[in-house]
């Protein structure tokens, strides 16, 4: 049960709750493809087998296969991997790294600003995300996201789930969990934060991976809130 | 020399440097004393006394003679070595949390907001601080700094000038040190920032502890800018 008098920070996973990772890296790959004479990229595609390599990736790192490995480089080594399948193997360094930096520059879902400025006249509002504090920090500096904070990755040098994550979180904004209200698009991380004791919203993105959705098309559990925006997250909470 | 084209980042030493800790506090503390009926207490002595008791406290962290602890911890800690010299021992502990949460509402040099928000439009601007997260969050909230990230003692687990924090800053900022300029009005922290490659800007604050000021009444070596104010190290960058 929603306890909001409890409430001092409220901290948002990013990638599909926060901004719309797929048409923004459909768009700038296409972009790319014209950049070298390549017509036609189905953009959607190429972003859905860029994201596909990411959380195995992040997992390598969660078991220990391989040492700590920034978010930026996950993303490179993807990137690389899926450019033959695309006809795009004549993007040069250079183009690659712009392309890579696509996901610093991420379009937000259209009620993101707003609702985040409206939490934060009365709470904390941070990211909590697998991104890096770089790339964080440009996309909120490109988009104006108001953050109060930048937690993510790096910051703990783990990957959500890593249970390190939701506790370093937890530490830094006070050290207790029902203080931290986490607002999430997904339910593996509404079930983790909720594990630590943190407070739960899920929010609604049917867009998120396009219309062959798989996961995450309802409210799995009975989250502290369920809303279809962030707005009516602020809603919820009387702000 | 000062690279300016080579800047990403300006992260910034906050007590002293970005807030005026020392009237905030003696204002707070004479403000306590009226609410239990003690009059005319030198709220600069009680200020300099607190702050006296934090050098040490972190060392022993840094040392190792203690395991890690948090910011406020120690304020409060030293907080109850000094009060009974005040004669403020019949401060209850509500008050005495209320008082050591001072520190999270310090008052910004006049030229602070302004300065850091020209700095913004170019670059990251961040908090480089011996404070915690949320005592550094509740602070910007408080005064309206707008930085875009905070990095502080918390987030590295250790206190300047370890090399915890100048490393751990350089990594999440992006790997490059001279990327990232240093700004503080301590000499100290600004030799450890060149030591370990940043570029340095001193912030000349000659009220800060004072009248009777000891240290840091000037830049001690050729930092890369020497200013006067916040506003001016924005001149020079040309922001």
């Amino acid at each position: 049960m929603l306890q909001p008098e409890r409430i001092r920070a409220v901290i948002f996973d990013t990638f599909g709750t926060v901004v719309d990772w797929r048409s923004s890296i459909a768009a700038e790959a296409r972009s790319s493809a014209l950049s070298i004479g390549v017509t036609g990229l189905d953009g959607e595609a190429f972003a859905d087998a860029w994201r596909a390599g990411y959380h195995p990736k992040m997992k390598e790192v969660r078991n220990g296969t391989r040492p700590w490995t920034a978010n930026d480089v996950l993303h490179r080594e993807r990137l690389d991997e899926i450019l033959a399948e695309f006809g795009l193997t004549n993007l040069d360094d250079a183009a690659r790294f712009q392309l890579n930096r696509a996901w610093h520059r991420l379009t937000p879902w259209p009620d993101s600003v707003t609702g985040i400025s409206r939490l934060k006249s009365r709470f904390i509002v941070s990211t909590f995300s697998n991104g890096s504090l770089e790339l964080l920090v440009n996309m909120a500096k490109n988009a104006g996201l108001p953050w109060d904070a930048i937690l993510c990755s790096d910051v703990f040098r783990a990957f959500k789930p890593a249970g390190e994550c939701y506790l370093g979180a937890i530490e830094l904004l006070g050290g207790d969990p029902t203080a931290v209200l986490l607002c999430a698009a997904h339910n593996y991380d509404l079930s983790r934060g909720r594990k630590f004791g943190m407070q739960t919203a899920y929010v609604d993105r049917p867009l998120e991976s396009g219309p062959d959705k798989q996961i995450d098309l309802k409210a799995e559990q009975d989250w502290d809130i369920i809303a279809s925006s962030i707005e009516e997250v602020a809603d919820r909470l009387g702000v």
